[in-house]
């Protein structure tokens, strides 16, 4: 199994939106350099909490390459690429690599329900295979909160025997531990992320690689003293510290809570928007939010000035 | 409430594909005079059995140029023009209205779950508002198999009330009748199609319009005699002969079930194509699967003449 380069504490990078719905790609570059610098080792761009989804591929692929050319590290970029069309997810994982990204988050074709691992695996090598890239490395997108149906064990085992230098880690967005832990004790060495903070420290010491999480977008600092300290004596109050506030922000739904905390942080409240189905929060909720985290140790970040 | 412009039997049109996988244009319109011509009085290319999702907003709208360019009444399509991501759904849209289309099915953002009436509101509103088009009749597309978050009954008023020039029907693809008898008697004069012929007559006689049904693809001829005699006295043994053989269909998963009928019935190998994650059948299970159809009363159709 290939080495594979991501570990740390990441996050799916929020995307702003103006007043018209359409993405910021400028904020939007000048926000991952923020979160690079807030304490993310690296970032997962047009993941479900970017609103990836809600996005066109031309609209994801227009905001990738004005990250890039703001001079973030592409190998610093793990974008999701993921679409239940075979074409988009080829298109976009295609686009990622030569733009030198180092790992694509790939989704299963999400639409579908009760197809088989036959079926997904197909699904899955198809978009590698028309890819065709040596440079590409995917990270399996395991999220059946959203997909409902999930990445079995069997399936993943086999694309990683089929696919060694290419398949080389997974996001694990079920929530639930025994999972990633039975990734953990099947797959050694495959890069494994919990899909949540609340994961991160179990994660580690079980030999998981870090975590991606949505709340890498407001809280990146703290999750990544743990991450940095998993071994030291106060890891476990920093990882009930981190689940705290994680819970508090969880207070509304997640997307817009964190969109509204940027929004007080920063007190530009084109943070608030969000494309339907989400629901916008208010400045108001915003700073409430913010002054009920501070309380909890999460202040807001020194910001990077705007370009 | 507008009067709605489609009745009776409608098909969700498969979609051939070459070798590669990529959608053959040519066969589908060919295929769209055929369905028109066995029985079919209107078609929507584009449903979930068209694999619509696991084809990109170009490919689609490629399609339909196509269709429209061979010649098939544009007044007789409703294609599907979902998508999760809003300016996906927007262009779609719009281009189907442009073409002169009858009508569009319409998905809601199908990747979210546990999302407010109010958000899914939203979304149909601003793709509406965006489409800006006195032209656009849009069918809500309530199949919670797939989408998991159905239409609410609240939902679906608010959105009439709105826009009761644009919001003029709905495909109901529950598979739960009493979903579709609630919806007859709070929104009469809706345009209510059952998702499946199983339910054509229970919803002809409770004042619907006709159904939306993947087997259109296979058994137009049949279920169309039951649509045109639905008051008769045999309708009761016709719903029972094309429920029969629609059951006997589905002993394989659906579009690969109805492709490899169609493939044994033209001698056309080239119909056994399925994107991923769908499995394509052999040819064999073709033949095996028409020999058990015709058994009961489904035989091929007189073939339209490729031009």
């Amino acid at each position: 199994m290939q080495q594979q380069a991501f570990t740390g504490v990441m996050s799916p990078v929020l995307t702003p939106f103006d007043k018209d719905l359409r993405p910021d790609g400028r904020k939007l570059a000048q926000f991952c350099k923020s979160l690079l610098q807030e304490g993310c080792t690296a970032l997962s761009p047009f993941g479900t909490n970017s609103e990836a989804n809600s996005m066109s591929v031309e609209e994801r692929i227009e905001l990738l390459e004005q990250i890039v050319a703001s001079g973030v590290d592409a190998r610093k970029l793990m974008p999701g690429t993921g679409s239940c069309a075979l074409t988009d997810a080829v298109r976009a994982t295609k686009h990622a690599v030569e733009k030198g990204c180092g790992g694509v988050l790939l989704l299963p074709p999400f639409y579908y329900k009760n197809m088989s691992d036959e079926g997904f695996y197909r699904f899955f090598a198809e978009v590698i295979e028309r890819v065709g890239d040596a440079r590409l490395k995917v990270y399996l997108y395991h999220i059946p909160p959203q997909t409902i149906q999930g990445l079995s064990h069997d399936l993943i085992e086999r694309l990683i025997k089929a696919y060694p230098k290419a398949v080389v880690g997974i996001k694990d967005s079920s929530g639930d531990w025994k999972n990633t832990e039975a990734m953990l004790k099947r797959f050694p060495g495959f890069g494994i992320f919990a899909g949540s903070e609340d994961f991160l420290l179990a994660n580690m010491r079980s030999g998981g690689v870090g975590c991606i999480t949505a709340t890498g977008n407001v809280n990146a600092r703290m999750i990544r003293r743990l991450f940095d300290g998993w071994q030291k004596p106060d890891a476990d109050r920093l990882q009930a510290e981190i689940s705290a506030i994680r819970k508090t922000i969880q207070r509304h739904p997640m997307i817009p809570s964190m969109k509204s905390l940027r929004a007080a942080w920063t007190g530009d409240a084109q943070w608030l928007n969000v494309r339907p189905p989400f629901l916008p929060l208010t400045m108001e909720q915003g700073k409430a939010l913010a002054a009920d985290v501070a309380k909890l140790g999460l202040k807001a970040p020194e910001l990077v000035p705007a370009e």
